[in-house]
């Protein structure tokens, strides 16, 4: 046994060592109406009575409102331009190529959870989808795995061995609720068996890109996420919640995808095939959302006149802002070197694809939701617990949830 | 009988004349996604027929996207830059006093519903609340009436008399869905027994204040709508639907409201009581949003830094944008010697109030939901056709809906 220290440091922020199980979860998509409905409908008495007593704030989540950066801030403490990781998906300028962003290889900066680890803290991950396990876990000293994966967890490569057994349920399909499912109910396991101090659990939004907020899929899904939450906080666990962005229709009223190929019109701008179009949403679990998110990314010629193409783009019937290169990494804290030229946001009902013939929409069986704009960068901050000396002026993000959580929260003696 | 022109002009637009009943709703509130998650619930049966054979299209209304402002855009098809009711409520610095704008002295412009009249249109008007009655039947010859005071309608007010005896019910309260419910059955009644060329409809956002798209209450109002709708189709009406805005929930997970009091920060910023802010929600109908909603103006002292300020109040959380009057009126399209020296609009989560004392939210039993700002601008434009020559390149606006309907219908011959 290492003596725990008081505090401990990651990317310039300092945080107190915890005293008692603390879990942070980061539940996909998770638009703060959800939660709201939820409520209101009757389905989540645990939250309602743990916000009773709690506290509940609103912050921003990192622009693009994807997963891969806002799973990564939250857990390294700092936005992408610290950290690195920009999407899901770029072009690797270095290499020419484009290419997912899930290799540890393209983090720039450590995890607070590997810091905590290092220190002697108890540390547990679980993450719904295989893609941001390696990256959530790098470096980390601890448990760490995913539901999607959960039967190849070993020892060895997850610091855990037969995640089903002890969980009591088998590896859900990527494309269901009960992956989060899976999550939440490791997170109870866990907490119960191995008693972490510090945990992370990380949903999926396959539920937030099908159901809007208050319809009976969502309430479903609540319902059971607030039996897991009632579960932890029995436990005696500090529970912080938060999310990775929000979630909007994309559609129009009746229901049909509001879409800017903007590859499309790049190409009707600059010349055909000139520009290369990004989409940062991009990875290998798009049939929920066709790889249709309201963020993308242009890579421009050198010679082109950049400023122009942006007042062009700024025109286009459904795009809300577009920023230069150093526009957007200042505005939004990005990587200058891992974004293109320009910065597309598309408004709230509506996303950005390249070009039509590229984007395959079968799996849509009900209205598109989706996220990654200004639209989706507002997300709950719950705690089962009253918060003390966060100042009502401080602008609050959810890469912030660990220094609330384990800051902010009174000590209490048993 | 007067023979019928073929075109009719207003405020420099130039309309068709119609040759079957044209009937334009404007469903107060009617965020695009009430209506696609109705038809996903099926409960919407009329509008998916309707809409799988016409047209589904997305328009940006007036901001601020309030009430007053968007009705009179839409009835004279232009900005309130050119109408001149740019809110509920304003500050009449002509006399220096804080009225109401319901009075037709406001207004600048006529509208094309009296244009149509003098052309000798059979023009007929249903509103919900009688607030917009005198605004929308200004110098109109036809029928025009309210929801609210039908019973009080006469031929030499409204041009129509024993209005409850033709609707086949009784005045409705003014907070209820049957405030909107009476003016969809007239309409049909009046199509049936009148048969006008041109009629507008305006209900009460009194459900979606409420309810979140989806949730059973709201449900169960766009159910009954869809079968006056029907009814209408039936009867051989051009159904065109639009909004006066749109409607976010503004508070935070837990259900409370979120709320910038802007003239206590005023009163920080510029010293207590120098600066005046003016909510133009306010109305004399507060109960279910409590003069809460994301717009407010601010006039300064003559002496007061208005950039500086604005700058301040751009750092405070909640609020999205500030705009000097100047800016306002060339963004907004709004009348500049009708808002103050700054507008201030407050993101999708976030509403304005004064100070805590002026508001009472006693009304609020469910969590608040508003309006008012660029997050509520994106409204439905539907019609029961299939439109012709629009320009999928057209910034199209909620008070393009006359022109869409009277002149991007093919004309048939029955």
């Amino acid at each position: 046994m290492t003596t725990n220290p008081n505090i401990v440091s990651s990317n310039g922020r300092v945080y107190k060592y915890p005293t008692q199980p603390v879990v942070v979860l980061c539940i996909d998509g998770c638009e703060p109406d959800y939660i709201t409905q939820a409520i209101q409908a009757g389905v989540a008495p645990n939250l309602d009575r743990m916000l009773s007593k709690g506290t509940s704030l609103i912050g921003d989540c990192v622009v693009p409102s994807f997963t891969n950066p806002n799973n990564l801030s939250i857990v390294t403490g700092v936005p992408p331009a610290v950290h690195g990781i920009c999407g899901n998906y770029f072009l690797d300028t270095s290499v020419g190529k484009e290419v997912m962003m899930n290799d540890p290889s393209y983090l720039r900066a450590g995890t607070l959870l590997a810091a905590f680890s290092r220190a002697g803290a108890k540390v547990a991950v679980v993450t719904a989808k295989d893609k941001l396990r390696t990256l959530l876990g790098h470096e980390m000293q601890g448990i760490c795995f995913s539901a999607e994966k959960a039967d190849q967890a070993t020892m060895a490569n997850g610091g855990i061995d037969d995640v089903c057994a002890l969980v009591g349920k088998p590896v859900p399909s990527v494309y269901s609720a009960d992956l989060s499912e899976f999550v939440f109910a490791a997170g109870v396991k866990l907490l119960e068996q191995h008693r972490p101090d510090l945990m992370y659990l990380s949903t999926t939004d396959y539920v937030q890109h099908k159901c809007a907020p208050g319809t009976p899929g969502a309430n479903a899904f609540y319902e059971m996420m607030d039996a897991y939450l009632g579960e932890m906080d029995a436990l005696g666990a500090i529970i912080a919640l938060t999310a990775d962005h929000g979630m909007s229709p994309k559609t129009d009223a009746a229901g049909k995808p509001k879409i800017v190929f903007l590859q499309e019109v790049m190409d009707e701008l600059a010349g055909a095939g000139k520009a290369c179009v990004i989409l940062p949403i991009t990875d290998p679990y798009v049939v929920h959302h066709g790889a249709l998110g309201s963020f993308a990314t242009v890579y421009l010629p050198a010679d082109a006149p950049a400023k122009e193409l942006a007042e062009s783009l700024r025109a286009v019937v459904g795009i809300e802002v577009v920023l230069t290169r150093e526009e957007a990494a200042e505005r939004f804290e990005l990587p200058r070197d891992r974004i293109g030229d320009l910065v597309v946001v598309s408004d709230h009902l509506t996303v950005i694809g390249t070009r039509a013939s590229e984007h395959d929409l079968s799996g849509l069986t009900v209205p598109l939701r989706s996220h990654g704009g200004l639209s989706e960068q507002k997300v709950p901050l719950l705690f089962n617990r009253q918060l003390q000396g966060v100042s009502p002026a401080r602008r609050l993000r959810n890469f912030d949830i660990f220094d609330l959580a384990l800051n902010h929260v009174p000590v209490t003696t048993p």
